[in-house]
């Protein structure tokens, strides 16, 4: 790993890392906070759970890491925030000219099946696996992990938590794309990444995952949502997920926000609450 | 004034908007918080104070409000917060090419009186006057005024409160830029403003404006500055700042912070308290 950047930060640590992805078949970046509490010298004492954050479409490791303004309750709450790109990058990755929905920015948090996707697209392994690998093994970060996402990141975390239950503590997300199977943004990127069998796009949609919930294994939810967001109704259609919760007794807390929309000045408004929840279930 | 955006935030709201300014000859874009407290029917009760915020070199009037996370403390505080550009801007508005430290970006909070500057670049006039007219004219924003900023923009609120000690109730600064008749960046963009005739350029400094300060006038005053900032040593001088005011028994408290940065990671740890400092001195 080479570290690329470091600042201090909130009495903790926001650093940047470049390494080789082995999933991805290429170089990564990924940020990450270190909490105050992570402090040397280092003992088995100073570990400290994480949260995973995933960003929406045409981000990278650094939109939320400059914008959010989650290092403030981390740092009181005792919280690592791994931060990862949105998909691979660098030269030979497949990529659309012109579009912000596919390719570059737009991995979706899926495995690829399709060409010329297969070889690079492989964000779900990423994330589930490899980096939360990496991260336990390099830093003073132990194996409490809660994830968080917003929009695409949003879905992605509500989408790997309930595929990976025992994987994580508590999952939570701002404006998800609830139903990608059903929205266009969806559509789009799990036809050119999955093929056209909907059948092989049903266990990335987590909307469909809350109805294959088994009770044992609900973890806590919680759902932000403005309802001003331009993209509520095309593409984020939060009520399949609040319909799909309630058919399946998921208790999940699904909070519509009044005039909010979908940039970043409504993750920062909420963030702290849901560092919050987060804590509450790593520390359970 | 044109609106340009608007964006939920904290319960109040982000806002950004396009008006002509006389002072600069040319069309100004700004951005605005205005918190819970200002919420319609308007009346005079609601009216609230601002705490104008200076960027510095190549920011706009954009940086502040995505990346400090600031609008969380100015809504529990009822304040507003003014986020002017740094300069001029537009076709026909002078500029060095490849200089992140000259013309566009870089304004200095000064009226210049050399060519070819001299019909756009009065940010000071723009900052002290016109600004302030114009919010207090269109927002519920009264009177009340506090001044803050970074680097150049330190700088530029530490000197417009020491000559206007009337118009603000206090004065804060991250990382200012504190004596730029001395400092590399300062002595270049002086000279092209203001000539040659350094006389001309000492009422825009503000380690030369504590002297001068009349003890009946003092403000509350208060610096944080990184010990880890890049810039410390070769551009900033914040010892000759502190060394200023000891001489002239001006009370500025002015924090060394070890570990910190020039960037907006710094200035997002320690915003929250700059505002309760301002909050303080607005309330009085």
């Amino acid at each position: 790993m080479e570290l690329l950047s470091s600042h201090r930060s909130c009495d903790g640590s926001q650093e940047r890392y470049r390494h080789a992805s082995k999933s991805l078949n290429c170089n990564m970046n990924f940020s990450i906070y270190l909490p105050p509490q992570i402090s040397p010298p280092l003992d088995n004492r100073s570990q400290v759970p994480a949260v995973y954050w995933l960003s929406g479409l045409t981000c990278t490791d650094e939109n939320f890491a400059t914008k959010a303004g989650a290092q403030r309750a981390a740092a009181e709450l005792g919280i690592a925030l791994v931060m990862p790109d949105t998909s691979p990058r660098g030269e030979g990755v497949a990529d659309v000219a012109d579009a912000y929905d596919l390719g570059l920015g737009a991995g979706f948090y899926v495995n690829a099946t399709e060409e010329p996707w297969s070889r690079h697209y492989r964000m779900y392994d990423y994330i589930v696996d490899e980096l939360p690998a990496l991260v336990e093994q390099h830093f003073p970060i132990n194996d409490r992990r809660s994830i968080c996402g917003h929009s695409m990141g949003g879905h992605g975390a509500l989408m790997i938590a309930l595929r990976n239950p025992v994987r994580y503590r508590s999952v939570s997300a701002f404006s998800p794309v609830v139903n990608p199977t059903t929205s266009p943004w969806g559509k789009k990127a799990f036809s050119h990444y999955l093929g056209d069998d909907i059948k092989n796009w049903w266990a990335y949609d987590a909307t469909l995952l809350i109805a294959a919930a088994r009770a044992s294994e609900h973890l806590p939810i919680l759902v932000d949502q403005g309802n001003a967001d331009e993209f509520l109704a095309e593409q984020l259609k939060t009520e399949r997920f609040i319909a799909a919760c309630e058919a399946a007794h998921y208790p999940a807390r699904i909070n519509m926000r009044a005039g909010y929309d979908h940039s970043y000045f409504f993750i920062s408004t909420f963030i702290e609450s849901h560092l919050h929840f987060h804590a509450q279930a790593l520390s359970s």
